[in-house]
């Protein structure tokens, strides 16, 4: 997904993989190996060696232990710190993935490790979940979000912070369910970022977008390698390729950050990518219905239906694979830009009430 | 090279990487390590067993070890034994990387382990000394290059054959030096295909291309999965797609099979991105010069020499990686396709001293 999104937007990819599935986990069911650090260390040192590690950007991603992401972040200080003799000429996008929804999905040890290289990145890319962990602030509304950024910023001295997936609770009557939380059934999801100020003051924007009523797998390598592209084009219009960590003057307002206008073009590919995604999905799911239902009727046996059950997962995690292939003309040029316009937040005037995002 | 070159074609890919090296061979230095049989066998358990093994395709390439070999030929003969019930429902696309210009780069074994495989291949793309290595054919000019061919379609029984980069010796006198060949400094190359008839009679063609005096790595697998894509177009084209092995019918002329219509828009895709890379190349291989030669005069000495060749060889190997990502827009739309036009190739009237191929 990622090399894929990258390569689509003109980038130059070197891969090394964390791990080597067959499938990714939404199939709960996969073989394979993960990717030992001895290994990540030994194929950046190949790199090097044959002179192959003067990059430009790195994105880091998927890390199933707290020794591989300890490894990653070597290789990416070492890049960074070459870069400190020409500002500008590195840029580390780093991706924490450690959960969703309240709960992990990699060893407890990896938000520590996480912590700790922080100081080094240039973007964070956490969903609502990993910005609590990494900050250690418990995200109920705008104030606790701007609260948490902040400490993103100050404490851990993040300059660019974008957090995805966002779900906050408009009242308590209408908190969504787990179940609806797992479809994203909720109507709107917001991302909202910040490019901080000189003195480290957040610069909050918001994007708002249509939620699709699929579970998608892959959609946050999806958006981390799309920004990848993106931002960089962005800095390069603002002229910034040059500046440490490609950070705007204070003068520029939050919706007009490159990392604003990178998130514009990035949320505007992936929502035509995922809408043909979600329609090929309802067909899929249409025809698992009926037969289903046809099944029923005919008063299939208990063995049967569970291995009916077991295809039926599997075809509709299938027909759920992000059609990226399909959608790169999407990916190359957004669709209906105008409708995911980046809006200043200001998280005092709004309060902890604010239900529109 | 051959995963991106195939989505940028449209095509959904699997990948099972047999080798996951920090570079390609060429710099004569890279880290990593190679695929284990087991691993193979594995990542095709978890692909099967979660249904995601229903391919139209497979493309099979580089492997090290006979074993290797064998393990792929178990996933490409239970993907070919299912097809049996559907012809033309699944096509095998056998690269038997082994070697080129008279030498091995793989176990002497995997001969004997791709002969094995040969019966359920539908096209084999082997240069001109593995074509040697299959057939037992020592192929001096186009008579034997007939006779290597009719072997492997009427002995191995492979539908299509297509042998690269052919390079037969016009005269003795001007039979190019290792050098010469390495540096692929002839100025035309020709491939030559061949769909066989219902009776396993050879059709032949060739295509000549205007070779570059650039060595690039990665062309064979750039070659093979662009006629991936490029072949089941073109037999769709051709109304072929629920034949077995998508054949001709034996009044279809062989310039007109679907091999040699995919054959053209690949080379015709080929050439521009290789011309672009040659381009790029020379510019950095001037420069490398032009600072040689400052150096010699500056008198500097042996050990800072043995060094700077060693840049030197690096970034030359560097700069002839072929700019795939940069020319993706050839890969969709070949340009100048009139210049790559199959001709029938008649060897019987044309003889062993045609020195225009």
């Amino acid at each position: 997904m990622a090399t894929f999104c990258m390569q689509a937007l003109g980038c130059e990819v070197s891969a090394i993989h964390t791990v080597n599935y067959s499938n990714h986990v939404a199939y709960k069911q996969f073989k394979g190996r993960k990717t030992t650090p001895e290994e990540v260390a030994d194929l950046w040192a190949g790199l090097r060696n044959a002179r192959l590690d003067n990059f430009d950007m790195l994105l880091s991603g998927y890390c199933p232990s707290a020794a591989l992401v300890e490894q990653v972040g070597l290789i990416a200080r070492e890049l960074k710190s070459r870069s400190y003799a020409k500002p500008g000429s590195f840029f580390w996008v780093l991706d924490p993935v450690m959960g969703d929804n309240g709960r992990m999905y990699v060893a407890e040890e990896t938000v520590p490790a996480y912590k700790s290289l922080l100081k080094d990145a240039d973007l964070i890319l956490p969903n609502q979940f990993e910005a609590e962990l990494l900050s250690d602030v418990k995200i109920r509304d705008l104030a606790s979000m701007k609260q948490a950024i902040t400490r993103l910023h100050q404490t851990y001295g993040v300059p660019h912070v974008l957090i995805t997936s966002i779900r906050l609770p408009a009242t308590a009557a209408n908190t969504p369910t787990q179940a609806e939380v797992d479809l994203a059934t909720t109507a709107k999801l917001s991302i909202i970022g910040s490019t901080a100020t000189s003195d480290m003051k957040p610069r909050l924007f918001r994007i708002t977008v249509p939620a699709l009523a699929v579970f998608f797998s892959g959609t946050g390598d999806m958006f981390a390698s799309l920004m990848v592209a993106r931002l960089r084009q962005a800095a390069q219009d603002a002229h910034l390729l040059d500046k440490p960590s490609w950070r705007s003057p204070d003068e520029v307002s939050a919706p007009d950050v490159p990392l604003a206008r990178a998130a514009e073009k990035v949320l505007a590919s992936m929502h035509a990518a995922l809408k043909d995604t979600a329609e090929h999905y309802e067909a899929a799911a249409k025809k698992w219905t009926e037969e289903g239902q046809g099944e029923r009727k005919s008063g299939k046996g208990d063995e049967a239906s569970e291995e009916k059950d077991t295809q039926r997962h599997l075809a509709l995690t299938r027909a759920a694979e992000v059609r990226v292939v399909r959608n790169m003309k999407a990916l190359v040029s957004p669709p209906n830009l105008g409708s995911f316009k980046a809006q200043a937040v200001d998280a005092e005037t709004h309060g902890d009430a604010d239900g529109d995002i």
